[in-house]
């Protein structure tokens, strides 16, 4: 029986001046996504966790992503044959989802689901589709989750490092330089659902507001390609997001402050949060960072988990299978 | 007597998807300004063009901004002494113009005359001051012409090639990195008042426009450092400010039509126009723009000027003098 596993990387989304386009993987922590060939038309889904996330393939990230690319095989304006050849109306595929990334904790746990579900199957039809067209699928898969077409996990899981979504329709990725950087994710354990975050989101917004914004963005990707750590610090500002969306986090301000205090360039709300994130210059100020933001939640007896890493560059790969 | 010359460039600002932060540096056409010292406690003007500008220094935007200059030498904070020594209470400064950039072209003009000043005044008083505080009083001069403070032409003309204004207030200005580029600047000869354009501006824009708009900046940012022209060319949208300020421009639309189908890879308005830009990858291609784009006017009976030429990557400069 063929079965292929990939490990895809936890990722932030709405990177400070980046919402809603810019995200980067981590390189821990991450799901392990099993997939196998079975003798029956179906996509079952198998979870090797505690989560209790949906088994109903089209309930679930994983499965919804895996439909979308049979779909695309099956249909009638798909002329490309599986190489070797398959034929799907008499497989189907086995999905084990081992997630070690907590659902709702705002660094792309739907994403690392569909983005290594669609990588595992794609591996096991001979790497049949190309970076974009998976990246459709699992955007079908992260739909379920967050009920609108957002990319920006879902990029940096697939492809690693910093990306920039510059369109989903017509779907447009762009791969960022980025020096060296080490991140610190506070996940305190609470809950919100990315469809309450958006809610509370201004849906018009001051034009000066939105020029400091792009001017901060555009320093970010500039800061990113030359390795301006000083000029990275200075533009990762936001007036428009962290304002509205910092009254979820339990002691948001406190833990920016200290993380700040503690080294750190700067840093935000990762995705819809509740998770907070900053970005440091070495692997040592990022865990002093973790140490002094873990202190306030302790505090304050907030539960939480704290998570540092690097940068992952990879983004989702296949894990060479062990000698039986 | 002491005589500096220096060329100040023409510059493009609102860079189709930078409204108000990005601006580049074109080679032709350029304001020439010489300063010399005079034995009189006075900034005097002269202008070796047939614009009708102030000759008043403070109401004229070169003199303007070497008055702020002279201001912060004598002002209290000011401890840094000139070097060789110079008492400003017994001299002064004449200041000749002349102008290449017709007034109210939307390509810098007024910015062009501002730098040239204080690079000129400031290289007689020996390099007395930073790249940051020549910003700061060319900004002086530049509010009496925009009525507004506003970085965007002053940085490029200063420093050259591609600019970012990330923050006016305090200043801070990215220089970016880019692949060789041409300019096409169509100037058709009518007259827009900065401050009407930025009447009509809208006051409020959706958080999703505006997501495009950052997204758009962060693909160009990346695209120039890249060299990567097909990227450049996608991210050149802007659905915000082009749509209401092109009914300004009369034949916009053919205009930006015309030079796309002869080859560039975008454009739009620069500054607050009425000069329509267009980027391409070669001179030979900018070269067809300009007739492309020249065609529409012709048939329409629009005067204009057309201008052809490379980034610059220098920004205003010291003419070394010729030998009698």
């Amino acid at each position: 029986m063929e079965k292929i596993t990939v490990r895809a990387p936890a990722t932030v989304a709405n990177v400070v001046c980046g919402f809603d386009c810019l995200g980067f993987a981590i390189k821990e922590p991450f799901d392990e996504i099993t997939i196998s060939i079975i003798e029956e038309q179906t996509v079952k889904i198998k979870h090797l966790d505690n989560f209790n996330l949906p088994t109903e393939a089209d309930q679930n990230v994983a499965g919804k992503a895996v439909l979308a690319m049979i779909e695309k095989i099956q249909s009638s304006d798909h002329k490309k044959p599986l190489s070797p050849p398959k034929n799907l109306e008499h497989i189907g595929f086995q999905i084990e989802i081992k997630k070690g990334i907590k659902p709702g904790s705002g660094i792309g746990s739907s994403a690392a689901s569909a983005v290594g579900a669609v990588v595992a199957a794609n591996e096991l039809l001979g790497n049949h589709f190309r970076t974009n067209e998976l990246l459709e699928f699992a955007l079908a898969g992260e739909e379920l989750a967050s009920q609108g077409r957002h990319a920006d996990n879902i990029a940096p899981c697939l492809l690693g490092g910093f990306t920039l979504v510059r369109s989903v329709d017509p779907l447009d990725i762009v791969k960022l330089e980025f020096p060296p950087l080490f991140v610190t994710v506070i996940h305190p354990q609470i809950e919100i659902k990315t469809s309450e975050a958006r809610k509370i989101l201004p849906q018009q917004i001051p034009l000066k507001t939105a020029v400091k914004a792009w001017s901060n963005l555009g320093a970010f990707v500039s800061a990113l390609s030359k390795g301006d750590y000083e000029l990275l610090a200075r533009s990762m500002e936001d007036e428009i997001i962290e304002p509205v969306r910092k009254g979820l986090i339990p002691y948001f301000d406190e833990l920016k402050k200290a993380g700040l205090k503690a080294g750190a360039l700067g840093g935000g709300i990762s995705g819809s949060g509740p998770s907070v994130f900053m970005l440091s210059k070495s692997q040592e100020i990022a865990q002093n960072v973790a140490q002094e933001m873990s202190g306030i939640l302790d505090k304050n007896r907030i539960p939480f988990k704290a998570y540092v890493s690097e940068i992952d560059s990879e983004g989702t790969k296949v894990i060479p299978r062990r000698k039986a």
